[in-house]
């Protein structure tokens, strides 16, 4: 990773920034995993799990706090 | 999605705000596993096991965090 | 609902706080599962199982946080 | 209950807020679960139990973060 | 516990702030369970365990959210 | 450690701090098993277990809060 991933927590948009959230959540499986054949087969185990998509919800949602204090809720939007 | 699902953190009430904190935390879900037919198939499952109800209800307690933040927690409604 | 179940997240005391945390924790779990006879069958599991128990007890703590800062902690009372 | 359980969050010292954490963390079992001998066999099992003593843990660190937060962590004191 | 085990949530350095957080972690544990030498049991069950292990770092950071915005992040240190 | 392993939660970049509460998540882990080789094969364990994964980027998320929060999230740079 030559470039930077996660160049600010700035986004134009909430929908922007629930994106971002998602990509958060990925980046520390990604990088206690890093081989993506791994990570491709654990995937296919867990996105037909219903406790599993929860879990990634709440992670997601902590990640969506982060990014949305970072953007000041987008209230001058 | 063409048009944003998320135009705004920003509802005119709690009881919207709490509505929004269920999208959020669906949101994550359909977009780790888009196939309207498996998600209904988890649906089943999950609206019937008291654990993930009670997982879920974790998850709309963090986004709900997040909005009621993003409202000034309604204070001068 | 035609009326609202969620007014306002301002409460006159600590203590009816509390109980609007336990309102907001159990709300997700009606609106994911609104049948009365399937949540009083569930309720009838997770009430004698100590890590459902538990597990509530996470969700009403965060709800908790929520209406506490709603109230800027009740401290002028 | 005629007394109130929680007249306030403010405490005269932190390990007294860390006391009210646990004691937040309880009473939603409580209040879930009012039935004293019921709690008395859970506590049986989750007081042995490593899983359920960590996510004990978890909860109380969660309201401690409430508690602290009202008193503005002690830092006056 | 004649003296007080939490006199004080600042601390004088991050490290210091971490130590504290597994401190905090570790009491509501001990508090739930006094007996030494079953909790002496339970620790060779969950040092060798993942899950648990991953379990407990969750609570250290939710405590070392509490102690960090206690010491303002160590800003001006 | 002679050295502190944590001089500091301010980091120049986002990126940087994602990569503090990679650390931070992993040293409540080291700090409970402190056993290098124990460690080594948990690791084994729960690199190729999708719920574990999930768990384990919730503690990032909690942890990263922290540091963004620490960081103004990185608003000035």
């Amino acid at each position: 990773m030559t470039e930077t991933w996660l160049p600010s927590l700035q986004t134009p948009t909430p929908e922007a920034g629930y994106a971002l959230a998602i990509k958060l959540s990925r980046m520390a499986v990604k990088m206690t995993q890093p081989d993506d054949a791994i990570r491709q087969e654990l995937r296919a185990i867990y996105e037909r799990n219903a406790a599993m998509l929860v879990a990634i919800s709440a992670v997601v949602a902590t990640n969506f706090q982060t990014v949305a204090a970072a953007n000041n809720y987008w209230k001058d939007k």
